[in-house]
This record gives C-alpha cells, sequence and structure tokens, in this order.
C-alpha cells in the first residue's frame, strides 16, 4: 500500500546497462551544466557558493526515488533563488550564519508543506496561480534577478528587495565601479550572449548532429568559468579588486536535523508555502511538458511528495528550497535520460566536483557567476506574453500587470499575492454576473432561443429566462435582483418559468435564492417553474423542501412548460 | 446626472397629505419600538445608553434622502454592535472616551466604505458572504450575545470576546451575583417571553386585527422597560447593587466631523469593512424582501451609498455604526409605512425622547437592556438552518460549521474571514475538478452521450470528450492530465475531439493549456479537434493564435466531427 509513494520500485525493475549507459551520458552533461549554475543560484539567493552543490547532491537523490518525471532535473533555480533571498533578508543580514539558517528553515518547511499537499492531493492548489499571474511573475523576476546581479558586473556593492532600490543603490555606488571588474564581467556577458546564440550553428558547421549541437551550445557558461578563473589566476586580479568566490570548504556536505522554533515557523510559514506553489508549479509545467514528449505519465500528487523530500533532503545537508528546473531538465531530456536514475548519477558527479574540484574554484570572478545568472534570466522575461495576453483578455491582463507592477515596484511575495488575490477576485466577479436570457419559441419547433437574437414567440403572462452558469453563492443575489426587476417591470406576468439546460449545480445560497423568489413572487401571485432541469441537480433539490414549496411545477422540457401554462392562461 | 443619488426627489414629487398620516403612523410606532432597542444595542456595544438614541436620528434622515427601500428602518442592530465591540475592545477600555472614539471612526470608516462601494457598484462583493456562512455567522453572533448579557441578568463584572472567555468569566464571578437584580433580569426575560408568545392571541381576543395584534406584541419591551423603572423607582432597588443607566446626558448630540490618523485608519481599516459588509447584506435582504411584498424596486448600488451616508451621519452626531433592521423594518412595514419619510419622523421622535424623555430613563436597570437583547437574538438564533445545509449540501454545511465553530471559539472578526475563506476556496476545489463525460454516438441519431450512461457507438481511435464547465484557471491543467492520461492509456487513439458545448468563457489560462494540449498531442502524431462551440467563445479564441495552430480542425457540431474523422480515418 505505501510502495505506490516510491515510484523506483517501479521503473528499477526493468533496469538494464543500456538504459545506465544512457544515463550516464544525460548525468555528466547535466553535471557539468549544473556546477556553475548551483554556484550562481547560491550567489543570487545571497549564500556562500558551496551551498549551491550542497543543494544539487541529496536532493537528486531523492527525487530519483520518489520522482514520477523520467527527465526532471530538480536543483536550484533562479526564481526560487530570488524568492528565498527576499523571504530571508527580512529576518537576518546577508553573509550571517542566521541567514544561511534561515534559508535551511525555509527549505525544511516547504519540504513539509509539498508532502503534507502531497498525502492529502492538493496539488490543484497550484491551479490558483494562473497562468497570465505566473508568466507575468517570472516576466518580472527576471527583470528583478538581472538587476539584482549588476552589482556583481560593476564591481559595487549594491542591494535592494525591488527593482527601485536595485537601481537607486546601482547609481548611489556609481564613484565606486571597479574597471577590471566591469570588463570581465562585460567580457563574460557577451561571450554568453554569443555562445547562446552562435555556438549551436558553429557546431552543426563542424558536422555535428542537432543534439550534440544543442548540448555544446549549452557549454558556454563552463567555458566561460574556465577562461575567467585562469584570466584572473594569471593576472593576479583578484589583487586589483575583482570579486572572487575564494576558498570553499571542500568535501561533502555535513548531514544534520535543523532545529526550528515555534515562532521561526510561523513567521517563515507564507514565503516557504509561496515558495512551495511557486515551485511546484515549475516543476509540474516542465515535468508535463517533457512527460507529453514521449507520451510518458507524470503523478502530480506523487511529484509533490519527491519535491517535499528534495527539499527535506537539501535541509538536512545545508543546502536552501530547490525545485525542477527548465533549463536543466530540457538538457537532461536531450542528453537521453532515460529514468531518475540520471538524477542520482548527476548528484555523484557534483558530490565528486565538492569533494575534490573546489580548489580549482578558487579564482573564479563573481562577475562571471552574474553573468552567467544574467543570460541564464533573459530567456525567462516574456513581453510577448503581455501583449498575447492584452489581446486575448483584459481580464487577464489586468492580473497580469498588477502582478508584474507589484512584483517590480514591492517585492516578489506582495507580486504574488496580488496576482493570485486579483485573479479570484477578477473570476468571482465574473461569475457573479452570468450571462442570463431571456426566451422564446422559435416558431413550429420545440426550441427556445434568446429574444435579442431571434425572432420568437413571446407571451406577456409567461416570462421564461436562462441563467447560462452554474447557481451558486456569487450569484444567487444577482438572480433574484434579475427576477425581481423583470417582474416588477413587467405587471402582466403570472409564470415564470426558470430555463435549468446550463446549471450543472445549485448550492445552499442558491437554493435559499430560489426558496426567496419562489415565495416573494408568491406573495405577489406569480407562480415559480422550473424546467429542463438536470438529473444530478434534481437529486440535490430533492434533499430540501424546495420542491414541495415551489408554487410552480418542474417540467423535463421547455416546451412542455411554455405549452402547459399557455393553455392554463389562456383558458 | 447627480440627481440619480437622492431617490427623495423621485417619491416626493407624488407624495400626499394621505401618505403623510400613513407614515406618521408607522413613525410612531417604531419610535416607540426603536428607543429601548437603541439604549439597549448602546449597551450591547459597550457604549452609553444615549449613543444608541445619538445613532437612530441623524442615519434615519440621511437614509430618507439617500434610500431607496419604502420599509427599511437604520439604526443600530444586534450583530453589527456586537462586531463593534469586538473591533473596538482591541483599541481601548469599554467605558473609556477613547473607546467611544473608536466606535465613532468606525461608523466613519464604514461609511466611507460603503460610500466608495455605491460609486464604483461593487455590491456584488456582499456576495461572497454565501448564505450558509452568513446564517451561521448570525447564528453564533447571537449565542455570544446572549452570553455576553448574561452579566447583566447576573449583576456581575464578566466580559470576553468569544464564548469560552465570556463563560469563563461568569463562572469566576458566581459568588459575587446580585440576587435582585437577577430576580429582576429573569422576570424581564420571561416577560418578554410570554409577550412574544402570548400577546399576539391575547390582543386578538380582545378583537385586534392581524396586523394591530402584531404591533401590539411589539410594545412587550416598552413595557418591561416601564414596570422594571417603576420597580426600581419605587422599592429604590439601585440603593441594593441593581445598576441601572442613571444620568443620560439631556439635549440632542452635538454634530462634530470626528478627526483620523493614518494609523488608525489602517488598522480599523479590515474591521470597518466586515462591519460594511455585514450590515449590507442584512440590510440588502430586508429591503428585498419587503421591496418583493409590494413589487416595489431598491437599487442595490444607491442602499450602499444611503447605508453609508447613515453611518457617516452616526460619525458626526457621536453615535456607531447602524444597518437596516430586520425587526424594526418589518414593524414599520406592518404599521403601513409607504415612503422613506417614516424613518425621518422616527428620527424625529427619538430626537424628541432625547431631548425630554431621558430623565425618565433615569432608574432603569441594565438587567431589562440585557433582557430585551437576550429575546432579541433568541430569533436569530436558527439551528434548523444548520441541520438544512447538512442534508442539502457537505460543502456548505462544512463552510457553515467552520464559520460558527470559529465565531465561538475565537470571535466574530475571525469567524466571518474563516466562512468567506473557506466558501471561496471550497468553489475554486468544486471548478477546478469539472465533470468530464467521455462521450460515444448515441445509435441512429446524431446526439452523443456518456458512455457510462448510455449505450453509444465509439470508436478507439477517435477520444470525444465533453468538459461540463467553462474553462479558466482553476481547471486549466486538471484538463490537460485528464487528455494526456487518457491519451496514454489509450495508444491507438489519433484524434482527439473536445466537445465545447457546455463551456462559457476560456480564459487565457485554458487557453494556454488548450495550446500546449494541441501542441504536445502532436508531438506524438495526435490531432485535436473542437465541436460546437459557442459564438462568443470562437469570436475569443480568434484573438489568439490557437485557431491558426490547432492541428486538427473545428466543427459545428460534433455529429459532423465524428463523421468526418471516421471517414478520413477509415479510408
Amino acid at each position: 500500500m505505501y510502495l505506490k509513494y516510491f515510484p523506483i520500485l517501479d521503473w528499477s525493475k526493468n533496469y538494464s546497462t543500456q538504459i545506465l549507459a544512457d544515463d550516464l551520458i544525460a548525468a555528466v552533461i547535466v553535471t557539468i551544466m549544473l556546477i556553475p549554475q548551483s554556484l550562481a543560484y547560491a550567489l543570487l539567493a545571497g549564500l556562500p557558493a558551496e551551498v549551491g552543490l550542497y543543494a544539487s547532491i541529496l536532493p537528486l537523490i531523492l527525487y530519483t526515488i520518489f520522482g514520477t518525471s523520467k527527465s526532471l532535473a530538480v536543483g536550484p533555480v533562479a526564481v526560487i533563488s530570488l524568492m528565498t533571498a527576499a523571504a530571508a533578508s527580512n529576518f537576518a543580514n546577508q553573509g550571517t550564519p542566521e541567514y544561511t539558517g534561515i534559508t535551511i528553515l525555509l527549505a525544511l518547511i516547504s519540504g513539509v508543506i509539498l508532502i503534507l499537499m502531497g498525502f492529502l492531493k492538493l496539488g490543484f492548489i497550484a491551479n490558483f496561480l494562473s497562468h497570465p499571474v505566473i508568466s507575468g511573475f517570472i516576466t518580472a523576476s527576471g527583470i528583478i534577478i538581472a538587476a539584482s546581479q549588476l552589482k556583481h558586473i560593476f564591481g559595487v556593492s549594491g542591494g535592494g528587495s525591488n527593482l527601485y532600490e536595485i537601481l537607486q543603490n546601482l547609481l548611489f555606488d556609481i564613484d565606486e565601479i571597479n574597471f577590471i571588474t566591469l570588463i570581465l564581467g562585460v567580457a563574460a556577458t557577451s561571450f554568453l550572449l554569443w555562445a547562446r546564440k552562435s555556438l549551436k550553428p558553429l557546431a552543426k558547421g563542424f558536422g555535428a548532429g542537432t543534439t550534440l549541437s544543442d548540448l555544446i551550445s549549452r557549454t558556454g557558461p563552463v567555458a566561460a568559468v574556465a577562461l575567467t578563473i585562469f584570466t584572473v589566476w594569471i593576472f593576479k586580479l583578484n589583487l586589483f579588486g575583482v570579486e572572487i568566490v575564494g576558498q570553499i570548504p571542500k568535501g561533502l556536505p555535513k548531514i544534520a536535523v535543523p532545529r526550528i522554533q515555534y515562532n521561526d515557523f510561523i513567521q517563515l510559514l507564507v514565503p516557504a508555502l509561496l515558495i512551495s506553489i511557486v515551485g511546484y508549479v515549475e516543476t509540474i509545467s516542465v515535468a508535463q511538458t517533457l512527460a507529453a514528449k514521449k507520451r510518458q505519465r507524470i503523478n502530480p500528487d506523487q511529484e509533490l511528495i519527491a519535491l517535499g523530500a528534495s527539499n527535506l533532503g537539501s535541509a538536512v545537508s545545508g543546502g536552501f528550497p530547490v525545485t525542477g528546473g527548465f533549463a536543466r531538465s530540457v538538457v537532461n531530456f536531450d542528453a537521453g535520460a532515460r529514468t531518475p536514475a540520471a538524477g542520482a548519477f548527476t548528484a555523484i558527479g557534483i558530490a565528486m566536483a565538492t569533494a575534490f574540484l573546489t580548489p580549482l574554484l578558487f579564482f573564479l570572478p563573481k562577475a562571471t557567476l552574474a553573468a552567467t545568472i544574467i543570460i541564464a534570466v533573459l530567456s525567462l522575461v516574456d513581453f510577448g506574453a503581455i501583449k498575447r495576453t492584452w489581446r486575448y483578455s483584459k481580464t487577464d491582463f489586468s492580473a497580469m500587470i498588477s502582478t508584474i507592477i507589484m512584483t517590480l515596484s514591492v517585492g516578489v511575495e506582495i507580486g504574488i499575492i496580488t496576482g493570485v488575490g486579483l485573479s479570484i477576485f477578477l473570476h468571482l466577479y465574473r461569475t457573479s454576473k452570468p450571462h442570463i436570457a431571456i426566451v422564446g419559441q422559435v416558431p413550429g419547433t420545440e426550441h427556445f432561443r434568446n429574444i435579442k437574437r431571434h425572432l420568437v414567440i413571446t407571451n406577456e403572462i409567461i416570462f421564461s429566462l436562462r441563467v447560462d452558469e452554474s447557481l451558486y453563492f456569487p450569484n444567487a443575489r444577482y438572480l433574484e435582483d434579475f427576477i425581481y426587476d423583470a417582474v416588477t417591470n413587467q405587471p402582466l406576468v403570472q409564470d415564470v418559468i426558470l430555463v435549468c439546460s446550463a446549471v450543472n449545480y445549485i448550492d445552499a445560497s442558491a437554493l435559499e435564492s430560489l426558496e426567496a423568489i419562489n415565495k416573494r413572487l408568491n406573495d405577489s401571485k406569480v407562480f415559480l417553474h422550473l424546467s429542463e432541469v438536470k438529473g444530478p441537480v434534481m437529486d440535490q433539490l430533492n434533499k430540501s423542501h424546495f420542491v414541495q414549496d415551489l408554487s410552480g411545477e418542474i417540467f423535463l422540457t421547455q416546451y412542455e412548460a411554455f405549452k402547459k401554462i399557455n393553455m392554463r392562461t389562456t383558458k
């Protein structure tokens, strides 16, 4: 029974040497890509570089055990690193052990939240983040991340949690620009930009296949890291004020269960929840995109558990919140990973690098990592989506643009909360005023259509209306108002027929409204009838007294209703 | 153009001496009823008795100018008084001038909120309070109010903001019970209970008509007030520890615009918003119930403005938040009020009482007011509604019972917020998993029905599904999952047809999901088709690239789609 929580038991049954070979190749390529990224995202999260490596070992192994996606690669990603920095900065100063402690707690609480959501099958909560909101949020985050890295390119102190603060601090520090850092930073950025654009066609020109060319084009960051380390070392640029990564503690992370106090838990709950949900949305989107390409299945609830376990793994090994990254998962997929085992092999690769290669990173300039981040997040910024949303729906656009504005001007947490709150509000607003058509009979048929669009037969004694929405609390009162208004304005009306063909559900609020309508119409000697009530809705209505109390009748079809009432009233 | 905000200009045109006479009679009866109620609700709100009278003068005059209901009587009501006490107690101690100041600010901010909502036509916000939530909230409030008044009946100090605290404090003070107060309180309560039950049949027995008997039965509180004042005065019970109202400042309230500081404004915003919304829901329900009886119209947005103006009036004349009360409006209606002018005449009556009669109230025991409140709120407690909701819908019941439990155990604000939050959450949860039917052709017809309920013709190459809900962010991903799962489990499928007959709306999130579905199905060589797309939905889709990018076709009817694809694939 509990075995279903361990998908590894399924896919490992058919594991073969051929699959092993494929997974190993993918792992080597992802490892090479992941080392500079891990370091860079640790920097973005305001953490020592080695923490990025720590967060790329145990989480990957745990995902291998619990994950259902064959291609997903978890680890530190840009947006989550930014959110971690934003949350932790409220509690401690970057660079202090307290700060690192807070990021560990964020991973811990995120892990617990995600696992709970998984067991309780609450994955649908991620749906509350609508596409325009998440897209706007990621665009705004990309802009903030890029801006926040400029300080490393300029070699100044900088800082700030929203765009305004970041730019203001940059301007304030403009006198202190370190020009050697600037040259190095601009060179690294230009190189990465060039590599992204031209390395692929170049590789193809040398006869490499599409997939291989793709993979070669991803080696840009590693090349940039190697080249700038060499440059700094040769010219001893660190003595001229170029900030370098410096001494990275050698060896694997120590495993320790973090202790947490009640107060910290309460204060970190909301940021951790936001990190969990944004991380989950990113994970599930990537996982589904890649699974669909091979007609594979992923299990969204199990993914919550896997992502939660990964975050717990990160927390106990001194890391920070992780999630399934888009770029690295695509690389993993393209490189031919066939099972989650590729992730475990990647973890081994990173662990070996952590154990043995960190001395090589001593001279790595922070400007290079900043350049890596800037180039990586540029692909997150999607102004086209803003335009498309504007054209498609003004409602969605307003949720999107509010998210962007609040994220840029106040911060990531307020940004995402505004987006979710506004999109729920606008959704409720829309359904609170459903489309109601007054219908009449199409001559010579049994059909009833909107009197505004068709030439139909009506009757000043019978008032038939069709509500194109389920009846529930946001629109219950609207229906009342609509019917009272209509009946008040048409004093000849003696019968109201509510056509329920589009009603899939009637909640207790709408039931009370129907009861009130029935009673009040009855007070003014008007009968209320229903027609075309669906089976499940009828079953529900039968649980109440409404059917007995109804002044009129319930008809199977609107035609029958109209005919019978018409006969009765003309008699 | 601005005249529409002054409904008085409409109805006053046809004002006649006959209408005047009717309005005056109603005003006299409501005045008699309102005096003890105003004093009692001031006591409930933790305010000096005269404040209740102040809140029943200017607000009524302003409602006469701005209101659209012919029968509504505004003033202090039980639930709003309780909410006022709960909010103000967080900022100052009852009995202090600061406390009174806070209640004035609550009325001021409520007034501003309501007027803004009226101008912005935001009345629909009241819909977010579903019937089960408001019903549960009022039941729980009734219980808390009754419990909170027991201290006056027992003659002890008591206090507390939730049921647990109130009962604990009562138990704690049990030694200090004043038995004369207790006898008086129990006597008053019994008398009121008897009056409520037996005065009406008694009056009928003496030959009074139904309406007159109704009105006589409402005089119970006034009689109780008069009788107990006389008793206390004769036996000098105030010297034996019976708490009395005492000196009430004679004369009309002074008009003063309250000053407000930014910090107070921010802190009082949420309580004031809750008071506004609960008050508005009560007002609009009463106004609509009574208007419908005479086929009259009320304007919900104008009611917001009228209620807002009333609260501003209360604030500038030293009062506290007011709203349209159920009991007094029914009395006003039954007594034959024909225009809002009856309210203005009631205001004049209360003003005269405030100016001249307050010395008579010196010996009024607080226990009598408490008894009035207890009897009044007992009618708010509706356990039957809990049972009915349980039977009708478990979802609605869970929102209702959570509201009740949180209101009783924590307090009114948390209670109402829990209820609203939970009902929105449950609504989103429900729509996030819409009913999706896999359909097949009913043999020999053009109809397509659920394969689970009907014997239909299907085809392992064509997969037709019908979603019984509009497509938008809460369910966008669910549709993706559903289709991916289905296609993964049926490897023979080559064509997916989405039957859109029940789709009234497709938002940007759902559009992106459709685009993703199209792309991913295409990746695995499956075509996506749509059928029965409604006109407005088609218009919206045409604003995007989806129609051009669609791998399959868009068909007018499902029959046409099935026929054409079937022919193509069997060729």
